[in-house]
């Protein structure tokens, strides 16, 4: 297959996200020109200096005229509205895709309010860090990472073939799920993730009102386990809160698995049990 | 203060730990001799290629004659037992430690069954990874970490000296506390976590017989997190197995933290309560 590319990709948000997609793009040659859109001259100029954007606009539609793809990286919260505006300042043909942590509710709400939603192709790369910032960016972020797309029966295939050729084209391994897949997966193994790093942080605070010392004892299994509880809380509120009952359920089976495991500590084989969910992750795909 | 020195070491169980201390001793010239002790003579003789031990004896009383200090670094679940047959085998002003995960049922055992028990220091090197084996040691692997003794109002002031000196040189920062909170501590910063990071697991493992994919969507954040399941089943339920209460009290704090935040998520400020335990996280003293 030819490696799809663009003439002229528009990125909203160059941040870590959109500034790695910016160099990805660039680096392979898979666009012509790429506008960065932001509201800070100063950081889109830096996203200029460190090869994300060619030339960029604080203005939506100067930004996204004549645009092949609009790259929507913005914080989740904000996604949506960035969307609705643009979907009548983009020339006939433009596809848009994003890089949202939930897929469900911004797919649906676009579905809902954009009169031809078919170019329209939801998206999730499974690449970041709590670092942001276009500074953090990487040509290579997406090597190697999971690219989940999300079409629905109204998606258009020209456009899904677009969004996947460019993602495989910086790396990536694509996968297509629905919304709500991506959704319940994602609350598993990324947000409920996320609100346990943050517990456990909060319970090692409590222990520390009796034991001071046990910030002392951290070693280095803790410090992984909780290095995401320190990504921006208002982009992981908004993520948790376009997401609530999934992780309120995957929460639920959460607490179940622990309440057994803790039988098994008392009376059951708890060896047995560790054994198996070891077995499991030595089992998990390496990058 | 002077560096404190011993003649002559005996580690019974040369693996990470034990393996990295000997490394550690003769590194830096803190022991004339190190004598390894364990039951395969293959293992021990890569201890002495991999300069962990000078040489080694897999009879425990012959391992452990004239030495001036004994390092019990078995598992968790072993090391009563070779404390207790060492006791009468060692000549007399030898001081015993112990590296062990737990420390509350261990130094009261030794104390209930040692004739004299002053001359035992309850240790826990802060250090370790969910690798074994001498060939995953390091001689600088305490440097830098905490190491946790844990003497009471029995113990010998001049052994915990020795051992304390030993545990600085080596690199390490010393904290001394109690065994019981020692163990309180530990449930909240080792235990439990690696029951989480095993619970995790399962949670996405029972995911994937509904959505397959979920496998294919985890990124380094669910990794991290996840790392330590794959330690060693037999050896973390001897450690768990030691302290029970600890770690069903610490897991009971954290399902209702896990629980407040999900209300806050559903009603409350949960970007507070993020951003809270993200300052607490950042503000972790660093290795």
């Amino acid at each position: 297959m030819n490696q799809p590319k663009a003439d002229r990709v528009a990125i909203i948000g160059v941040g870590l996200i959109g500034g790695s997609f910016g160099m990805a793009l660039k680096k392979r040659r898979l666009a012509r020109e790429i506008v960065g859109i932001g509201r800070s001259v100063e950081r889109l100029q830096r996203a200029v200096d460190l090869l994300a954007i060619d030339r960029f606009s604080t203005d939506l539609s100067t930004g996204v005229a004549d645009a092949d793809l609009v790259y929507v990286a913005t914080p989740v919260g904000m996604e949506v509205e960035f969307i609705r505006q643009i979907a009548s300042m983009v020339k006939p043909g433009c596809v848009i895709t994003d890089a949202g942590s939930t897929k469900k509710e911004i797919v649906s709400v676009v579905e809902e309010s954009i009169p031809d939603s078919s170019r329209f192709v939801g998206g999730h790369p499974m690449a970041g860090s709590e670092q942001t910032g276009v500074e953090a960016g990487n040509p290579d972020l997406f090597v190697g990472a999971t690219y989940v797309l999300t079409p629905t029966d109204r998606t258009d295939p020209q456009a899904l073939n677009l969004v996947h050729g460019l993602a495989e084209g910086i790396g990536s391994k694509v996968i297509t799920i629905t919304p709500e897949a991506h959704d319940r997966c994602a609350a598993v193994i990324s947000h409920l993730p996320h609100i346990i790093a943050a517990a456990m942080v909060d319970l090692a605070k409590n222990q520390s009102l009796e034991e001071p010392q046990v910030f002392e004892m951290i070693a280095g299994s803790f410090r992984d386990m909780t290095r995401v509880a320190a990504s921006s809380p208002d982009l992981w509120r908004d993520i948790c809160k376009t997401n609530t009952e999934e992780i309120k359920r995957s929460a639920e089976a959460f607490k179940g698995i622990l309440d057994e495991a803790l039988i098994a500590l008392d009376s059951g084989d708890f060896e047995q049990w560790f054994a198996q969910a070891g077995d499991i992750r030595r089992g998990f795909p390496s990058r």
